[in-house]
C-alpha cells in the first residue's frame, strides 16, 4: 500500500451536499441508475439520523486505527469520514472520542467497515455513524496504512471528494461529478414516488401502474385456480 | 419452477387467525410441537408489532421483484405476504409504495427472506415487516416466478393459505388444516406459563416444577463444592 | 464433559461489582489490557441496560436447556448467569419464565451465546439480556451438561466466580482476582479519558494529544496535495 | 413435529434412477426448469463420486442422530439417505460405522445438511457423502425426530421417494412423478450442450449461437473504445 | 450502472505476464507491498493451478450471466476473465461451456466472485477458475450490465488490463503500469527468501534473522518459567 | 493481554503421544467424553496427514505475526503448534519459511484459527497445517502478544503441554493429565468400534445393536405405512 496522506481533496459543491441530505438512500441509489450501495452489513448505530457530506477516506491495518487519527485532521465541516481496512475486521476502531474530534470539526458522520464501540455514548451525543459491527475490543496504533486513497467497500469504488448520503437503510455514494446531476434526478423521482404512492394508495395496481401484465405473459407467467 | 400464479387459496377461519394475533410466537411453536419458526435471520424490522394472516407466497428471481407485484393482486384483507427467492438474496425487494398497496388492500404485514428498504418510511406507516436484511439496493422486473406455490424456508415447509404469527421473536407457521386446534392449544399453553410464571416468581425453581432432579440424576449428573 | 454441578463458587468482592456495574465495557476492556472482551456477536437485547455481576455458568448441548434450570438453583444476588453450548446453536435456550426466575433470586442478568426468545416481555421487565440471536426455537430437557465449570467464549476464557460486565458495546469479563485492581485502573481511565475528551473537544487532535506525528514519520507515511 | 417412521415409501423407476446416475447435476437441474437444486453449501466429501437414488429423509433434533439409526431401517438397495435437522447443526451426525450399514443395504450415498466424521475412512470404502461440514464432534440418541417426511433444504421441498443426483457440483431433487420425464429432458439437453460444445470450440460466439447481441441492444447495452 | 461494453483495453507486456506466470499469489502480494490480493473467499476449483493474464472485467446483475457472454468476444490470448455482481451471489454463471469458449480464445482462466459449475469438467479440461462457490444453481439472461469496467473484489480495486496472477493461495491483481517493476522486486523477493529458507533450515531463528529480540523487549514482552 | 513467554512448559509422556498419533480425531474425541474437539472451521490443508504432538500456543494481534517466530523457538521435537489471535483474523500469518523453521525443529505440524499462506509448497514438503482459511495476505511484525499461555478455540480451552491429535476430521486437544487415561480409553473404543462395524456389516441394526427401539417407544415415535 502507498503509505500517503492525501491534502486539500476537492469537495462536491455544498448545495448539491445539503440537497442529498434531505434525499433518501434509496432514492439516490436508484437516481444513479442502481448503483452506489455500499450493501446491507453497515447498519445505521444511531437510528434516524440521516446525513450528506463529502468523503474523507482512512485505509486502516485490521486492529489498529492510527490512520483514523490522520484522518481526523484532513476532515473540514461537511465531511463524513469512511474506514476500511486491509482485510476484514471487526474490532471497535472508532468510539466516543474520536466523534469528540469530528463532532468539533464538524464532521456529519462516520462510516466503516468495522466496528465501532461507545454505542451509547454516540446516541447520545448524538453522532451519527454505521458500521459491520458493535465491539468494544480496542486497537493499536502500530502499523501505516492512508488517509484519502480510493477504496473498495462491496462492489462500490468510493473516491475521496465523493458525496455520501446515508439513513436507516445504509450508505450511498455518489462521485463527485455527478452530485449535481444526481440532486436533479432524485428530486424528480421523488415526484415520481410521491405520485406513485397516490395511486397505489387510490387502489392501482403496480400491475397496471408498471404494465407489468405484458411482461408476466410473454414469459410464460398463468394463472390457474388452487 | 412452474412459473404459475395460483388464485383462490383457501383461507384459515378469521375467527382463529385472530386469536393467533393475540399470542405469542414461541408459544404457537411450543403449541404446535415445537414446529412452524422460521429461524433467527427473519428480524422484525418494525419493533413491537405483532400480526397473524394467512399465507400469499411470492418466489422471485435474485435481484428481480417482479413476482412480489403479481403477489399484491393476490392479497386480499387479513392476508400476510411471503417472499422468498430461488437462490440467497439480500437486495432491497421490497419497500415503502409496495408496503402502500398491501396496506390498501387490509394486508397485516411482510415477510421477506431477502432485504428490504424505506424501513424509516415503514416504521412511520407502520407496516409491519420481517427480513433477512434491511438493504436500499434495487432491483428490477425481468425475470419469472410464482405466487401461491408452496415454499421452504429454514426447515419449515409454507403452503399459501396457512396462518402465519410474527411478533419481536421472529416468524411461525401454522398448517390451514391445524389452525384451530393451535389456537385452543396455544391457550392452554398460556394459562399453563401463567401458572408457572406465578410459581417460579415466588421462589419455586424449575428443577423441582419440572421435575428435573431425578432426570439429572439418570444422566449422572453430580454435584460437587468448588 | 464432565457432567458436574460446582456448588459455593466464590464471588468476587461486592463494592467491585457495584463499582464495575457504572464503568462502560469499553473502558474495563482497555482498563485489563485490552482483555476479556466476549466479541461482537453477544448483542444487547434490553438495549440501555448496564450490569455487572458474579458468573455463574451453565454448559447445554445444543438444542437442550435442561442445565439452565440447574444452573438457577446456584445463582444467588449480584449474579450474572452465562450459557454455552457444546457446538454452536442459535436456539432460543432462554425466555421470560427463566428471567422470572433469575429475576426472583436477585441475578442481574443473562448472557449466551445462543438465542433467547420472549424479548418483547424480557424488555417489558425489563431483564438484561446479551445474546447471539433472537429465537422462538424450542428446546427439549434431555442431555447432561455443566454448572459452574470454565467456559470459552470466542478468545476469552471465563471462570465461575469471575466479574461480568455488559452493556450496549457487548460483555467483559474480569478475572475475580483482579476485580479490585480493574476498578481501581478503570477509575483511572475515566479520569484520563474525561480529559482528553475536553481537549478534543476544544480543538486539539489526537495526532499531537498521543504524538502520532513522530511514528507516522517513523513508519514512512509521506502527506501529497491532491 | 409428528415424531413418525413412515415405511412402504414407493420409489421411482429403476431404470429412470439408473439414468439419471449418468447425468451432471446441473443438466437434470436445468432439465426440469432450474429447480431442485440443493445449494452450494452442501458440499461432495468424496470427490468424483456421481449417484442417483430414491429419497429416504430422516429428521434429528440438533446435536442427535437417534433418528439415522431409525432411517437405515427404511432404506433399501437404490437409496440415497437424506438427513437434516430442526435447527442448524454441524455437528458429525454420521460416520464410518453408519456408512457400513447403509452400504451393506445397497444403499448409493448420503446427504446432510449438517457435518459428518471419519472422511479419511469414507473415501477409502468410498461412500458418497455431501455434507454442509466436516466434524468430529459427537451426538448423543436422545430426542425424537421423524423419517420419511417432506424436508426443506435451502430454497427446495423434497418428499421421501423423490429422486436424487449428486456429483461434485452438490445435489439436485426431482419430484418422483417426474423421474421419467426429467431423464428425457436430460438426455436432450446433453445433447444439445454437445453440439454447443463443438460450435463454441470451433469459434461460434455465445453472443451469435444464443442470439443475445439484439437483447444486450435493447436493454441498451453499447460499445465503446478504452 | 453504466451499461457499456468497453473494447481494446490495453493489456501489460507479455513478457511481464510470462514472468509473473512463475511467481507465487504470496510473493507477488508482498512484492508490491502487501497490496492486491482479493481475500480467501475466492478459492482455487482446479487445485495446482498457476496462472498470469491480462484482466477482463465482467459486471453481472445477480442470477443472470448474460454480461459474461459480452465479455467472451472482448476475451483474447494471454487474458483472465474477472467476473463480479452488483450484489452477492454465489449461483453457478460458468461452466464448462463458457470455459470452452474461452479457451478457444487462448484465455488463461476464470476469476469469478460467484459460483461456477462443470467442476469435474473443469478439471478434466483442465481450464482452471477460482470461485467463491460451486453451485449447479442455474441463471438467466436478462439484465444489462457492463464489460471492462473498473471493479472491486474485496478491499481491491480491479481496472481492465490489469495484471492478475491466480495459485492455490488465491488470485492478486497487479496494476498494469506496475506489472513490470513488480516482476523484478517478485525476482528479488525470491532470492531473498531463498537464503532466508536455508538459514532457517540450517537452523537460525526467525527471532535472529528478522532481527525481532529487541523489537521485543521494546514492547514490554518478557520471558518466564512455567 | 499478559505479554509473556512462559519457558519449559511440561510435555505429556512421549509413548502417550506415539500412540495418539495412531488414533483417529473422532475417537480420541468420543473417548474423552465428546469434549476438546476444535470444531469444524478448522480444515485439513493437507489432506491425509495424521499427528499428535504437544501444544505450543501463540497468540497474535489480528494482520501481526510477531509472535509465532517468538513461539518457535519454544518449540521443540514432538511439539505442535496452536495460533490463534485476540480477535477473529483470517489473514495468512503462516507460510512455507515458519514451516521450514518448525519442521527443522521436529515439530509435527501447526493448528492456526488465522489463514496460512504457500499451500502448495506445505503440500510438497509436506508439513501438516489446519487452519480456518488459505489467505495469500501478508501480515506485520508491530504488536506484542504471548507464547505458551491457555487459549481457546471455539468452546475448548486449550493449555500449553496438552496432547493435540488432527486428521482428516479436525483438530482434538487432550488434557495433559489425561493423555494417558484417554490413549487407554481410545484402544477399547477402536476395539469396540471394530466389533459393531463388523456387526452392521454382516447387517445388525444399530437399532438392534444399541438398543434404540424401547427408546424410540418411550420417546412416543410410532411407525406408520404411506
Amino acid at each position: 500500500m502507498r503509505t500517503v496522506i492525501v491534502t486539500d481533496v476537492p469537495r462536491p459543491p455544498r448545495p448539491a451536499l445539503e440537497a442529498l441530505a434531505t434525499v433518501g438512500v434509496a432514492t439516490v441509489h436508484e437516481a444513479q441508475g442502481r448503483t452506489g450501495y455500499l450493501g446491507p452489513d453497515l447498519v445505521a448505530r444511531v437510528p434516524g439520523a440521516h446525513v450528506a457530506g463529502s468523503v474523507v477516506t482512512a485505509v486502516c491495518w485490521p486492529g489498529d486505527n492510527l490512520m483514523i487519527h490522520a484522518a481526523v485532521e484532513q476532515c473540514a465541516d461537511g465531511d463524513v469520514l469512511v474506514v476500511t481496512t486491509t482485510s476484514p475486521c471487526r474490532d471497535g476502531l472508532f468510539g466516543e472520542l474520536l466523534a469528540t474530534s469530528l463532532r468539533r470539526r464538524g464532521v456529519r458522520g462516520a462510516v466503516l467497515t468495522t466496528g465501532v464501540r461507545d454505542v451509547a455514548a454516540l446516541r447520545a451525543m448524538p453522532f451519527p455513524v454505521w458500521s459491520a459491527a458493535v465491539s468494544a475490543q480496542g486497537t493499536v496504533k502500530a502499523t501505516a496504512g492512508a488517509v484519502n486513497v480510493p477504496v473498495a467497500v462491496g462492489a462500490t469504488l468510493i473516491h475521496p471528494g465523493d458525496a455520501l448520503v446515508a439513513d436507516d437503510d445504509g450508505v450511498v455514494v455518489v462521485p463527485r461529478a455527478a452530485a449535481e446531476t444526481v440532486v436533479i434526478k432524485a428530486r424528480e423521482r421523488e415526484a415520481t414516488e410521491d405520485a406513485t404512492r397516490a395511486a397505489l394508495d387510490a387502489g392501482e395496481l403496480g400491475l397496471d401502474r408498471y404494465r407489468l401484465r405484458p411482461l408476466l405473459e410473454r414469459l410464460g407467467v398463468t394463472y390457474e385456480r388452487y
